[in-house]
């Protein structure tokens, strides 16, 4: 395996040079072994194949439980198929065709891969942290940040998370990542995460804002091999007219041989499929070139290692949806919906007592951010714990001064209300 | 976090110093951190709830896709909104519940924990792996084993495996694992992997060498230490008279203070739904014991930094069949069917020529290995590819003289071909 490790970081280095110098101990040596899968794949058309380790029904097809095929009875019989055997580890290959054409609908003329699936973007998250992070790697993220990039990075795999304030005097700071960057030795490869529309912040850059990230990720790159995650998880969901609803992804790729973004997206948020667990890990090059081939031989690797394969069921429910005519508009009705939820949110917040908390700028996403005042003297755990237990309101304490909405689930007449509770539960009395 | 991972790993030595004496360095600084999640689960039941990050109508509800909500038009309607929403991260409730009566409904007297969902066994293995094994863990697995145990634990975590011959003379050898691990300095953790019925060997044990191996693992134990994994993806797909059909677990649990079992099953096999991942891990102890909840909480702090939760979409679908009255069956059904394949493939390898190839012994699962006559000057590897090439027959090659057939997917009436078109195909030219 070591050999073959090599062989796929070599192909990889070819391709990326600031890549392969980015890759982690263990994203060096792991590749897809010549094992069971891989047997497997060589035997598809043999006239007998005992290579699979599934049940069927001795012609390639399951033998569903009968209240478990009924259960999927709404798909149509060869998804249904599809979904009780086990999926490739890349992912079904009609899914994996469908989202990247659903990815590159906006136009995009950069080169990106054909996404490999992963068990949803938690587990794309983990993928890019074994390949590109592991013990002492620095990881750049604009804080407040989503807790579990802790988890992810730091307690799995020894890297450094390097929180810079993603906000500067109640703004948003496009620098964050190159400033918290700055300090490292030039040459060392880094990490950084660009979470556009962020969480916890429901923010998006504006046009300029963009612009001034991208220019500074250059700058980063000018001194060492820059691997950019594009955590695109609440892709599409942006509600103002102006704000740039594309991943940064597609103008980051190609822009510079050091700066190489990998792009992570999925079903959860975008297709409301939360619990169907569905993402997606793009790299920006061709699908038919060698260096595509070798990373896939990595995550391959890792998919294999970590949860065998990705979850049929749930990629034959998502196709239903990607072949509907309708997606775009069906998608459209959730961004429509939380839309709504935003202007109620953002005029309730609009009056509210800035002796109290000042919302942070958001605009997109599923979240905004409370910032409180220190005159309360609380912490926002102690206040998250006064709503809950005096105004029956739950919020999600961020650090020691921020508080989550999560407008996301609330229903949009109910949020005049939310606000309302939050400015009395925080009265200062 | 290191505080709440040293908490957590202080309470499993309470109950269980050799276990926590096993803990890799990873495993002992995880544990749940009072994130969102922890967050989220505070706040259930608040009038106004903003915690979720989930996209809901306002009351809790999923906002699916009609056509994705087509797809999985077979659910009752409360199981389908959890189908799209976000399983907790240990799992659905009504699930873990069932899943323990499943697993104890042979009438187990020794205690089990409420099982933790994972994604699938190999996501089990993978963070018992992340537990248990680490950089030099001695892991002990007989020989052949599935070669995914080599990414999971000495890819993945840095351990060795100590691969011991599982067929001595022919015969099943159940000292291999003690074997094994016999040369290791006296007080050094162990891990074991019990895999029964076996990949790729179709073996268990009988009710003798099954005595025989309980002592050689207590053998093991009075020396170091030992955790033994068992993976039971197999479990119930017994086919001989007298074969014990019980997981190795439940005569493992309780009985050496130093020797602790860890079960590792799943509805991927037991329930023919490869395609859900839905597996489980299950530690022995009381549910509501202080240990057990203190593994429930590095388990959940592991799970959310991989995958972020298990799927909730499979998790559904395979409560259907668990609270179907006829769940075990539905489950016979499927053993019954292999239980024809079996005898059908045992009857054409009794009269297939000795010079060619050797099957070892099997009796459940849904393999069976054949070893290659050294007379044949070939290896394994040039054997499967010969077989494909001029039989158009696909079998897996496992080391260099073992050929494996999955009986699992071959029709009945099939197998007496396959084995002609072996015997054929192998024949020395």
């Amino acid at each position: 395996m070591s050999d073959l490790g090599e062989q796929t970081t070599a192909a990889i280095r070819a391709g990326s040079p600031a890549l392969a110098a980015a890759l982690s101990p263990l994203g060096r040596r792991v590749a897809f072994p010549p094992g069971i899968p891989f047997q497997a794949a060589e035997a598809r058309g043999a006239e007998l194949n005992a290579t699979i380790g599934q049940i069927t029904d001795g012609r390639g097809s399951a033998v569903p439980l009968p209240p478990m095929a009924a259960a999927l009875g709404g798909l149509a019989p060869e998804d249904r198929n599809r979904a009780f055997l086990n999926s490739p580890v890349e992912g079904l290959p009609e899914l994996r065709q469908r989202w990247r054409e659903w990815q590159r609908r906006g136009g995009a003329t950069t080169p990106s891969s054909l996404p490999l699936v992963t068990v949803g973007l938690t587990h794309g998250l983990s993928l890019a942290a074994d390949l590109f992070a592991g013990e002492g790697r620095a990881v750049a993220v604009p804080a407040p940040f989503w807790g579990n990039y802790r988890q992810t990075f730091e307690a799995r795999t020894g890297a450094r998370l390097l929180a810079a304030p993603a906000y500067r005097d109640g703004r948003f700071n496009p620098e964050a990542l190159a400033e918290a960057l700055a300090g490292l030795p030039a040459g060392e490869p880094a990490v950084a995460i660009v979470n556009v529309p962020s969480n916890p912040g429901g923010y998006s850059p504006t046009v300029d804002e963009r612009a001034e990230l991208r220019d500074s990720l250059l700058g980063v790159a000018r001194r060492r091999p820059l691997v950019v995650l594009c955590d695109d998880a609440y892709a599409g969901l942006v509600y103002e007219e102006g704000i740039p609803p594309e991943s940064m992804f597609w103008e980051l790729a190609g822009l510079d041989p050091n700066l190489v973004p990998v792009k992570i997206d999925g079903g959860t948020k975008e297709f409301s499929f939360f619990g169907g667990r569905v993402g997606f890990l793009t790299f920006p090059f061709e699908p038919e070139s060698e260096a595509a081939a070798a990373l896939e031989s990595k995550v391959k690797c890792l998919v294999r290692a970590t949860v065998g394969s990705p979850v049929a069921a749930s990629q034959a429910v998502l196709l239903q949806a990607l072949r509907d005519g309708g997606a775009a508009a069906h998608v459209e009705a959730v961004r429509a919906l939380l839309a709504g939820r935003y202007r109620a949110l953002k005029g309730a917040l609009a009056g509210a007592d800035r002796e109290l908390f000042t919302p942070l700028p958001f605009n997109s996403g599923c979240f905004a951010l409370l910032e409180l005042s220190e005159r309360l003297g609380t912490s926002a755990e102690a206040a998250r714990k006064r709503l809950l237990a005096e105004e029956s309101t739950g919020l999600v304490s961020v650090g020691e001064r921020f508080l989550r909405i999560a407008f996301c689930s609330v229903d949009e007449t109910a949020l005049p209300e939310l606000v309302r509770r939050i400015e009395r539960g925080l009265a200062i009395r």
